[in-house]
């Protein structure tokens, strides 16, 4: 297997793409590494370099650069040589940290989609109380979405959920305003129906208040409500930690508190660390495309390709396609 | 002024209604209150029956009751009654804990709209880090908005954070899946371009993550999305919460800090606790509906109560009548 990596995207590129490369090739088997990005920044850091290359490149897209427009006139850029890389059957699969529009259209206009999927979706796995995590789809690769994409989605979704988190049967809720059958706007009530006549495990709406209570496997969404949830959810987290620091600061008294629960609290703080569970895989693209976190460690670099293999080596990508086509061959 | 309170709504009826009401009486001058409820339940509480009296009925629409359906048939329910009070000129403004839908059913069919508004919006004003707050609205009454609704909600809380917090010049954020312009959905890009000709201090884009920061004094958004956000909030913090009680339980030594940081730890709750903020204004209506937190104890109605009486004081509700009128003469 061989994966295209985006060595120059996220805050922490090349040094923990690289080490996360390296980690990578020591503990999974047959793997191949192509690094894009500048010679000069990353051989430096390559203490070892087995079965991984470099294809060299100056061009990057930056964080600040608009996305579409960056993909069509960057055509060296890193992250647009490791799409093309998997368009042209170089790779299998590709893993980039840096500037996530950018990313989304390069998988759309570059690696392109699987026959009879609509819109790609932008789906990250999510921690839960419970530490087992649930997929959330979309996260905004499509802000204007349709009943049928979210159907798409959930089986999407589901597939992955059951070929590379290893869960059997995996339960599907739409995110809503309640939990009631026959809530909603007039886009989930559609999907609403739909989904119970679709292949997965339809459990019905769930709502924002409960998804980290593990309301379901899959929560199915449009892409701007799932923004809307994954940004609230780490501005929240966020904000009550940056308190609680500030709390444990108050005195003597809270300091020594502090120093007696530091560990554990570190404990809690990895427990809601999403990069643990890898990257957001792009869902409905020809090939496995990963968009790690912009701040990825090489840890979490480590965990999208972990994530990238699995996709490929349990065809998730194939099983999408084959699925979509049975389910299109019925309707007619 | 007199106010009408349904005593029988939320989870903790009658008791801590009753108590907030005989706070509010001996805090706020002139007021005058009327309860609607079961009388044998609220006058063994009523331990001083000064400028409070209460109507009787044993009707009640409880959480479980299908919302629009529940005031159509029971017209004799405290919610339905305190609204009709106001409808008929008896009292000058209404609150209920209870089931919100209903609520916002009693306020649209019972009180009735402001001429010009199109739909009402429910409107919480929600914690920040720097302890000011902000309102953000609609959270759910209006789940398929258009433009022109997200351009009065602006309006609507513009005046409301004037008149009743007391901001100068409130600034105006649209929630938005990111901060520049040009981005979002079909909704939120035609509305952009309506906020920058109303007449509201708008600044831009503002995304999930940042709310909490205080990114505007008020921030716009439709009511699924805007639902959607509150619930995330919720059930981050109390996902958070949870794990942090399990973590300080975890050994001896983190008892002993959970000892130590007690009471610290409560003012860090205290300070997400938007019940300190009043209840959720229901926007838009021809007098001041509000509805307190389900979970209200007597300090939450305490605040509900000063909420609603400066919103009489204030005459919030004509102002934005005569503004939206003034608007509509402007466009003929």
């Amino acid at each position: 297997m061989r994966l295209a990596i985006d060595a120059m995207g996220g805050d922490n590129a090349p040094k923990e793409v690289v080490l996360g490369a390296m980690d990578a090739i020591s503990e999974i088997e047959n793997l191949n590494i192509t690094l894009y990005g500048d010679e000069k920044q990353i051989k430096p850091l390559l203490t070892n370099d087995n079965n991984i290359e470099i294809v060299h490149t100056d061009e990057v897209i930056t964080s600040d650069d608009e996305p579409v427009r960056a993909v069509r006139r960057k055509k060296n850029a890193s992250l647009v040589l490791m799409a093309q890389a998997v368009k042209d059957g170089y790779a299998d699969a590709c893993i980039s940290a840096g500037n996530t529009g950018a990313l989304m259209s390069a998988g759309l206009f570059v690696v392109g989609r699987i026959p009879g999927i609509d819109r790609p979706a932008l789906s990250p796995t999510l921690p839960t109380v419970d530490g087992k995590g649930f997929l959330m789809l979309d996260v905004g690769a499509n802000v204007d979405a349709k009943p049928d994409h979210l159907v798409q989605y959930a089986i999407m979704g589901s597939i992955y959920s059951e070929k590379v988190r290893q869960i059997q049967n995996p339960t599907v809720g739409l995110l809503n305003v309640g939990t009631e059958d026959g809530k909603g706007n007039d886009l989930t009530k559609k999907t609403f129906e739909l989904l119970e006549k679709a292949p997965v495990n339809f459990v019905g709406n769930v709502e924002a208040r409960d998804i980290l209570n593990h309301a379901a496997d899959v929560v199915v969404t449009d892409g701007f409500s799932g923004n809307v949830a994954l940004k609230t959810i780490e501005g929240t987290a966020q904000t009550i930690f940056t308190l609680l620091k500030e709390t444990f600061m108050a005195s003597t008294k809270t300091k020594i508190a502090a120093a007696l629960a530091k560990n554990d609290l570190r404990g809690l703080k990895d427990k809601l660390d999403y990069s643990e569970y890898g990257g957001a895989g792009l869902f409905g693209l020809a090939a496995p495309v990963i968009k790690a976190h912009g701040s990825s460690n090489s840890r979490a670099i480590l965990s999208a390709i972990k994530q990238a293999s699995y996709m490929v080596e349990n065809d998730v990508t194939n099983t999408i396609k084959t699925t979509v086509e049975s389910i299109e061959s019925d309707k007619e």
